[in-house]
């Protein structure tokens, strides 16, 4: 065969198999010989190292502090491939259950989970900010082959911890702004915002109000910046006075309505920013003798259930919640699989639902 | 010391622990010998069968189906105890997570598992039959302290190769009827309806209709036979107009409520069967320019959070789903440890929440 263009494909495709032959030999050796270090350094035998490594629970306290130290300290990251596989499991942790939507985040995981022969275990930390240590030990000792999170924070050291045992972890977070550092899924807050504002504006609203969560939520920011953008792109003053941060509850959109609703110059529409308040609002409008959405207009956000079951039913901004779990957990398992440098961080779309609770602004 | 009377309890101890240790010994080799006897029938190898009890994937299917076979006609129940712990999971099965009170019931296990140092590996069969074949293959190999199934019937095969590793399994059912050799955990469906009711009597109602659920749902008939026994026990005659069974969703209890209204001799309160059906009441209240409660009384069932965000406040039946998934996992964890010939069976109490959807009935 001569050298013709044709073949040097596969000549490439060996030469790049024979250099990566290569590279896992040397990491191999470098793995063993950085193991051996740090055993000599703790003073601890190699046995004891890999019971570390393995989350064996019949180590000392101090002596696996000292090890996973020493371990961080060199960079040490397990290969992926070594004999000892991983375990079929995906590791997928909420700090509390209690919103209703995180049944649909369950769903994803779980459908991507099973695609790929993985079974879900599920912790609720209990807190915002970490898991508790029994978590960590408890993934140690599984070996999943990847982490998600939702709404949760992980501490530097366990960061460190999943990444010396080469799990990788993702984080879900729709309502957050998760770190730029860590591999994320979240949504278009502002996007959705927009699309909530126009729809209102494409009714013939001009007056349009806005509810939105509390000030230190990233995404209570970005609803409201979508808004403004929509009302200034259409040339529409907002009156400072129609904007309003609430709690995303019922009860904070109630109160924030019944102030909205009781002004002189009072909005045609409001865009409640979470379902929970459209409903505190559609409660407002009724105390106020007025009807949704002949009277008012009204537009929620999330796209909970209870959207289709309240009447009339609300036009809302759909959270693909079921798509972040499973997008999230395809990139777990994508990065356990890939080596890569990047830091992948997605923002899937958010949809206008058009029900009953929006309909143009009553003739003046 | 004299044989006195106080040092005799400690020798029945020595004596109850010393047969304890002689079952065990004898269990022990009763078991290799059971062990033994199937590898010779199988004709395989004793490592063979080793590798069927611990859900190994490198065993051919049919060697596979022969030695359950051969351990199943001979009653095999591998050792609690053994050298070989069980992991530290147990494991949570639904055959679906849209029904939006399955959060409660996660949680209710979750804190449980956390309380026994176990994590939860969660399963969405997808069918309310059975988990499929990768769910029980992958129980084989996880090994876990015990499982817990959500309104999922386990085919009798699937039952024996639970007992024989000794895995236990608990199915929490709040709507059916579980069969009554399986450990269940339920609820008080038959004293939630007559709570319901007897709080509208109570309240001075006389004209009372009742929507129930399917009429093939075990907890639809209970719910109304409570319903049937407080209108009887007051003395009040029952309109058979003024019973509907429905579909435990808001369409059929607005469809259902909508007849019900339409009725010349119409009833002062409706028993809506369901939370969701009493939203559907709720709108055709609202429909027949009825006020609730001041001129219809409505009493929900379930008391999912929507509940407590409706307007107004729905007056309701409380599940203790929470509880439920407690006692299943505790239940499943305290037969992983205690031998016990009896089935365990649990119908826990419902409680009634009166909240703002019920008043007196309207002055005629």
């Amino acid at each position: 065969m001569t050298a013709s263009r044709p073949s040097s494909a596969p000549d490439a495709t060996i030469a790049t198999f024979a250099a990566r032959l290569r590279n896992m030999q040397t990491d191999a050796a470098a793995e063993r010989v950085t193991l051996a270090a740090v055993a000599e350094e703790a003073g601890v035998s190699l046995s004891t190292i890999s019971k570390v490594l393995n989350g064996r629970a019949d180590v000392a306290a101090a002596t696996r502090t000292k090890v996973e130290a020493l371990l961080a300290e060199r960079g040490y990251v397990r290969r992926i491939g070594r004999a000892e596989a991983k375990a079929d499991l995906i590791e997928l942790v909420f700090h509390e259950l209690d919103e209703i939507w995180s049944m649909e985040l369950i769903e994803g995981v779980e459908t991507v989970a099973k695609e790929h022969g993985l079974s879900v275990v599920l912790t609720v930390s209990g807190s915002r900010h970490a898991p508790d240590p029994d978590w960590i030990e408890g993934v140690m000792r599984r070996r999943p082959v990847g982490v998600v999170l939702v709404f949760s924070e992980l501490a530097p050291e366990y960061r460190e911890r999943l990444r010396s045992r080469a799990i990788p972890f993702v984080i879900v977070d729709p309502a957050g702004d998760p770190s730029p550092d860590v591999p994320s899924v979240g949504s278009a807050n502002w996007s959705g915002g927009l699309a909530a504002t126009r729809h209102l504006i494409e009714l013939g609203h001009r007056r349009i109000a806005a509810i939105t969560g509390p000030d230190d939520m990233m995404c209570s920011l970005a609803r409201l910046d979508g808004f403004r953008s929509a009302m200034n792109s259409a040339g529409f003053p907002v009156d400072p006075a129609w904007i309003r941060f609430g709690d995303f509850h019922v009860d904070g959109g109630r109160d924030r309505a019944r102030d909205i609703l009781a002004l002189e110059n009072r909005p045609t529409a409001i865009f409640a920013g979470s379902d929970l308040q459209a409903l505190g609002v559609l409660d407002a409008a009724r105390e106020a003798g007025l009807r949704v959405p002949e009277d008012l207009s009204i537009v929620g956000y999330d796209d909970i259930p209870l959207a289709r079951w309240v009447s009339p039913r609300l036009t809302t901004v759909h959270q693909p919640l079921r798509r972040m779990g499973e997008e999230a957990a395809r990139l777990a398992i994508r990065l356990a699989d890939e080596e890569t440098t990047m830091t992948p961080r997605m923002d899937l779309a958010t949809s206008l639902v058009v029900r009953d609770s929006t309909a143009p602004p009553p003739a003046v």
